[in-house]
């Protein structure tokens, strides 16, 4: 079984000393989230992350799914442990109360979901894309359709999918087939096949709450004629009870690299009711409310699987003993010492660790920011909110997933070839964690969102906001001797990634390939520089509680050695993008 | 099945344009090796992979090996395969005639071992360790052992393999355990357990010659009291046929994360009759002639995967219709443009093309000085081709695997979430490829080996020999206005090389933890700078030959982007280098 320590100590530092939570108790959401009842309600989470959860991760992946023409039968324990969390209420925390929700602020949900992601990343993605399938009806939905759905989905009783993807379109949903036409009684049939549907059918759930992008009847092509559609695998009777079994089948699963776990599955709808959600025509609109909850989540899951497969590599490097430290044997009662003792073992592990640390920090920050949208009650605090969010939502589902991916290969790399066998988790973890960088709008599609869409919006309002913050924490801090790397770490990202920003609005603009051309390096530059502001928070942080604990002087050497040998690679990404499209485009298509 | 097209043209460019192998048409080895003939070889080597290996490749991955107490049966296909091969004659290529080789230079099999692992990595891994036994028993043996085992091994008809990890001990050897007792006939017995043995047992061959690392009783203890031994799994009557069974057992596989079609057996030797080879005690530098030929291969398998990937998502880029060119439409009259459209498409395809390009003339570089090494007939020659061996050597092992994982996952990623399911091959070569940055020394172990060992060995002689050649070249070319990009590249790369080299001498020796600190972003920073001069050097052969077939204009191109797009990178290696370990050690072991 995998190691798993839940990173409750960070939890804390992040909401105590970095985020200061306890300004917003008089915040909605906030109002019964004590830092005391947060740490409660996340040390029993940990419990049933570590004891329900993380048991079932390795036999998940060797059983997998199973399909039949009846169904599909999830691994064993799946059941057992979705039956455990329902009653718990685990997925419910930060949904509205109105339908039984918790009302919990997101950023307390974040902390949550990381440690379900850690513990079992295939197991979390059945109710992670539930809670996406309720964002968008409790955005879209008519209050008949929420009262009608909700209850039972915020509960978990029943689960919600995201059906965007057919066999020719994925990225470019322009493409796509699949027809709703419409009915006597307002409702419409949708017909046709969506591919990639995780958790299409599972045996979890009493019922299944797809929503599908379909076109009517005569609407335009492209984009600009899709709507969306609520198909319930069962209909539901006015009364709530369940109806008749709808037109929507699971005719198959992918067989799969990883996340062997979660079903994902192929799905023909034949002439199957469905109900129009939204606007006709504007069903992409209220897909990527659902769309961008899942990438934040994606970007979670980059975080949860790095930190998992970390804390293996470290149980691994402090057990397994090799050779002799370079400066002289650390245990020399021993035959050899640990190889936590050998210099490119650490750097491995210090990767990782000041990567975790930091884009814990860049989440559970941005999940604030999605609580201040919700429910500040200053409107300049909501705008600036809606900005962030938008802005830095690719950057988090990107740089995670990607930056994440690297460490969790460096964690096999620490086990040396008992990492390339599957008897420890090292190989589960990266097998399963590689679809991250993919799913949801696959890295370049995030990162062409981000020069493309994010920059740009409101002439550039979320970026300028975004350095104005960073300029007026440097002017708070500049000189105070302790926090110098800190902030000149910080001004020297923040500087490139300006720099980047104007060379992207003088050449973008006149060539959209140098846009895209320079989209990747752009995003990693972007990371790179948050993850400096988020260490410079935590810096802040560490030295006004210094000596209190020995954890915030580790805090400081984490961050320093992210200064040292992360910090150094964003002038590479400024110097490629800036070389733009040229060379990238020049060999023609037969040379390839 | 995948694509592949072994890249003939390639080949030619390095020999002829490139390498100029005409040059040693007076050198043993290259006598009778034309560069017709030398054409003629490995076109007929592209045959005997595409329609051999590639076919079996897939299945391979999906049926593995299976184990039985009567041994181990290997894929479907796969013994066919290996007859054919051996009556090809294939793997015999640059083997000594003495024994029946062809004798042919060893640059020329790098291109027929890139097309094996390309097509079939896991069944090319069965005569690739025969080889490596070759060679120790060819440099090692008496005459009698070389009579005995070679004939047959160069045939293939015997396979042989490398024994040296047990359940405690990897890297470290010195901890090995496995002991030798003498006999009064001279020869020992044997008895351990050694595990993670490519080919330990298959249904392959009629006999397997494991080289076995054991320890003879009152050796001294650690590396110094270590010898080698030849423990056939079938013992060798006087007249060459097969006598008794050896107690030489494969008593179970290993559950990998790929390569599944090689057979990674846990090997129980007891009481096996074995034969030492080389001195007593003295067996690890036999072994390193078999290990130095084994880590030249994984840095070859490094190549071959990227090679193979990159043609695989080159062919789904050219397929794939998503989206439209920011540009506007590429094919209007198609729903959509083909993705290799899209720039960071086009950036993932070309980063993986202008590593492949480069790594491919490093490696074949390299080859050419190990013929110069054994055929020169001059002593200096044979010295510096010495030198560059042993520099190289670590660098092309641990670079070319560690950057073709990176451009093999890119290739996954240019197949969006096709390239996570099995249906295509992008799992498999991701899956296959990653144990190639572990095997034969992890690539931590390889930078350790660079700046510790291979920099310092004679006073820096062979460093310093490449330094001298890079600036001899830059002085030859400097001024020429078609090579400005390319000698402005590698003086950049070169200056900052010497500079990382500099700041290791000064500050390695000292605190050799700042060596291990350093040594990974050192050997990163080494192997651009080989690549750059690479890259001058196809640039140059190229430019030599511009306008004759639009090969040359494309080939700098690449080169081109290569100085745009990865280049920049050596500076941040030379900036994480330079800040040494203290931040990397600081960290109590208890905070990990």
């Amino acid at each position: 079984m995998p190691v798993y320590h839940a990173p409750l100590r960070e939890f804390r530092f992040l909401y105590k000393d970095v985020l200061g939570v306890e300004r917003y108790a008089n915040m909605q959401g906030f109002e019964n989230a004590s830092l005391d009842l947060i740490e409660q309600i996340l040390a029993e989470g940990a419990k049933f992350a570590t004891e329900t959860l993380l048991p079932l991760n390795h036999a998940g992946d060797v059983e997998g799914c199973l399909w039949s023409p009846d169904g599909v039968k999830t691994p064993s324990g799946f059941r057992e442990a979705y039956k455990t969390m329902v009653e718990g209420g685990w997925p419910a925390l930060s949904s509205d109360p109105a339908f039984g929700g918790q009302g919990l602020p997101h950023v307390v949900n974040v902390a949550f979901n990381e440690m379900v992601t850690s513990t079992n990343m295939a197991f979390g993605m059945y109710p992670g894309l539930t809670h996406g399938a309720y964002s968008a009806i409790h955005v879209g939905g008519t209050e008949e359709q929420k009262r009608t759905y909700l209850p039972k989905m915020v509960s978990f009783e029943w689960a919600g999918t995201m059906n965007l993807t057919e066999p020719h379109c994925g990225t470019d949903l322009g493409l796509l087939r699949t027809k709703a036409v419409p009915q006597p009684d307002g409702s419409y049939k949708i017909t046709g096949q969506k591919i990639w549907i995780s958790g299409g059918e599972q045996d979890l759930t009493e019922n299944i709450i797809h929503l599908v992008l379909a076109r009517i009847e005569g609407a335009p092509a492209g984009v600009k004629g899709i709507s969306l559609f609520i198909v319930p695998k069962y209909l539901v009777n006015p009364d709530g009870s369940l109806g008749a079994r709808n037109n929507a089948f699971c005719v198959g699963l992918e067989e799969k690299m990883g996340i062997h776990g979660n079903a994902t599955c192929v799905m023909q709808y034949e002439e199957a009711t469905g109900y129009l959600i939204g606007e006709a025509n504007k069903g992409l609109n209220l897909m990527f409310v659902m769309m961008n909850e899942a990438r934040l989540g994606v970007g979670l899951q980059g975080l949860g699987m790095s930190e998992v497969a970390y804390q293996n590599a470290v149980a691994f490097a402090k057990d397994r003993r090799q050779g002799r430290s370079l400066t002289g044997p650390k245990e020399p009662d021993q035959p050899a010492d640990s190889i936590i003792a050998h210099p490119d073992v650490r750097r491995m592990l210090m990767d990782a660790k000041c990567f975790n640390e930091g884009a814990r920090a860049f989440l559970f920050w941005t999940a604030l920011y999605g609580d201040l949208l919700h429910n500040s009650p200053d409107e300049k605090v909501r705008e600036k909110a809606g900005d962030y969010m938008a802005l830095m939502t690719p950057v988090l589902k990107a740089f995670l997933t990607g930056e994440g991916f690297r460490h969790i290969s460096d964690a096999m790399q620490v086990h040396g070839g008992s990492g390339f066998t599957e008897h420890f988790p090292a190989s589960q973890f990266l097998r399963d964690s590689r679809i991250a960088m993919i799913y949801e709008g696959t890295n370049g599609v995030q990162a062409l969102d981000l020069v493309g869409r994010k920059l740009a919006a409101n002439g550039g309002r979320a970026i300028f906001s975004f350095f104005n913050e960073i300029d007026a924490f440097i002017a708070d801090h500049e000189g105070e001797a302790q926090m110098a790397p800190f902030i000149e770490g910080l001004k020297s990202a923040k500087g490139q990634l300006q720099e980047g920003t104007m060379w992207l609005m003088q050449n973008g603009m006149q060539n959209f390939d140098n846009a895209g051309a320079a989209s990747h390096d752009y995003l990693q530059l972007f990371g790179l520089t948050a993850l400096s502001y988020m260490w410079a928070l935590m810096a802040k942080a560490a030295l006004a509680n210094k000596g209190a604990d020995p954890f915030y002087d580790n805090k400081i050497v984490t961050g320093r050695y992210f200064l040292d040998r992360r910090l150094p690679e964003a002038s590479a990404h400024l110097a490629k993008l800036k070389t733009g499209a040229e060379a990238m485009m020049a060999l023609p298509v037969e040379a390839f």
